[in-house]
């Protein structure tokens, strides 16, 4: 294959498409479950086997701010400080890529974010709703100036007007990012969507560089299936965790996503040895993954809230009553 | 929406499809697991949800030979004798059609499956391997002859040369059979392949007044993304089964299939108190769905005995040992 076929053209996935790039976001979104209680072993884990899988970036938490997030109530990986990150990772000598999301409005994104000379991350990701853009292209601004690669990941695209979107990627596209994620944030998207949510980022893409990227949630068993059609559309970015930890019905799994990328960087069996090493130990204490209440709110394009709320109350088994209760 | 959109007309499906038929395989597949040892309350909670949702066909298992299936080992939805079947649906005075199957070289089909007037049932689904087909056709035929309704599935067609396909659709197109089913055995299917084959068997169906089905398993957490992606290419028989029960990762679960057809006649609300009622207790029991060691069949291609096998016994939890002895 050669590199004029790397970017995004269609069906090169059947062999392998170079410029395709996994995210592991288990450690940052699987943190949602449990405030990012994670102990240093777990992590370690993941990193381990994000190396050893040739996963391309791993994602070690949120940038938040510590006037919203005590740290009494949040673990580490809510504020990635340096020293906690390279406790982990000492000074990562390994070609495994290090992110951190910071969330517009809950970042103090000027004071927290070193610049890159003096931290182990490589890659910013900018995560907002439609209307905090204007922070988020600030945001992006002084991550690009600070010296990091940068994503801008729009939440909840499933709420927002497609007018709204193209006026969003326009002013965008015109700016530092690298990458424009496709986010489903309440695991609502049809493979129909996802491939139409992809060619239209990739309109805004062209001719600048930049690529798409992927985000799926599982509420409908379709965060994986979603994956490959953004793929096949042209994103060049995929995000996974592994297990399919994350928030409510979890992520597209990197274990079903490296089976199906025939790149022979990508190994299978470090991820299944963390899974049975970590996950299953883990799946005894918390619990995340596909779920019918998920799946109610997916099918009705809510956030997952109510679901997660209904999860750990009396009623839990009742998915009948949550339905008629979300169809009110 | 008018009848000539009603057969197979992509991109229909955003509002609905008239033509598509929803066949209910729970208890047959399902049976699989536990050698079809359902309880008749179990057996009668399937059949008013399938009723109450609006679902078409339902099938209550196999016409299995009883000199090759014992009654004392499998339960009687192995062999579906009239009285058994009376037991639950009395005449069945409903719009829910009912439908058997009858395997290839396991069901004394001339002896055992009754004239269409002496039965409950409504439709025939012969299953056979390619190389059974001559037999298949015999039996589709025999079928046709009695009054019913037929399918024909050609199971493990992942394993079968194009060529060969090509030649059993040209023949059995030519016979009485109503539907041809596109059957992912090993889950082992991706989305593109799913598009491709539906298409391919809607070539040797145009013209004919035949339908193509879709009967996926969900070792790779892609049967009901596969399942929509086979109405997007033209299927109108779309198996499922209520909470995915079935054979190893099991099948479409039926409350994603319905929670996504358009079709007011659907309800979604039946099949949620079914699970709560009937499927929450019988998950207790025996053990079905997604799970590791189906992944990895499903992405070798194989049969998921192995991994049934492998999760029966004392390394269950050991799926990297599994993957291992997959690979060798």
């Amino acid at each position: 294959m050669t590199q004029e076929h790397e970017s995004t053209t269609p069906g090169e996935w059947v062999t392998y498409r170079p410029g395709i790039k996994v995210l592991d976001c288990t450690v940052r979104d699987g943190g949602l479950v449990n405030e990012h209680q994670f102990t240093d072993e777990f992590v370690k884990g993941v990193y381990a086997a994000c190396v050893a899988a040739g996963v391309d970036y791993m994602e070690l938490g949120y940038k938040g701010a510590k006037r919203l997030y005590s740290p009494t109530v949040h673990g580490k990986w809510k504020h990635c400080t340096e020293d906690d990150m390279r406790a982990i990772v000492g000074e990562n000598p390994t070609s495994l890529k290090l992110s951190a999301m910071a969330d517009a409005d809950r970042c103090d994104y000027k004071t927290d974010i070193l610049p890159k000379k003096d931290s182990v991350i490589d890659l910013i990701r900018v995560a907002c709703y439609i209307h905090q853009l204007p922070l988020a292209m600030d945001m992006i601004k002084d991550a690009t100036d600070k010296g990091y690669e940068t994503t801008l990941n729009i939440m909840a695209l499933s709420t927002v007007q497609e007018a709204e979107i193209r006026t969003a990627l326009a002013e965008v596209a015109k700016g530092p990012v690298n990458v424009l994620y496709v986010v489903d944030s309440y695991g609502s998207l049809y493979t129909e969507q996802v491939d139409a949510y992809t060619k239209l980022f990739l309109e805004y893409t062209a001719g600048t560089g930049k690529h798409v990227g992927m985000h799926a949630h599982n509420n409908q068993q379709l965060a994986y299936a979603n994956t490959i059609q953004s793929i096949i559309a042209g994103a060049n970015w995929l995000d996974a965790t592994i297990n399919g930890l994350g928030r409510g019905a979890g992520n597209c799994q990197m274990e079903l996503l490296l089976g199906f990328l025939k790149n022979p960087k990508f190994k299978l069996r470090p991820i299944l040895e963390a899974i049975r090493d970590h996950f299953v130990p883990l799946s005894k204490q918390i619990e995340w993954g596909y779920n019918l209440p998920y799946m109610v709110t997916g099918l009705l394009n809510q956030h997952p809230r109510e679901a997660i709320e209904w999860l750990d109350g009396p009623k839990r088994d009742d998915f009948v009553a949550f339905y008629d209760y979300m169809m009110e």
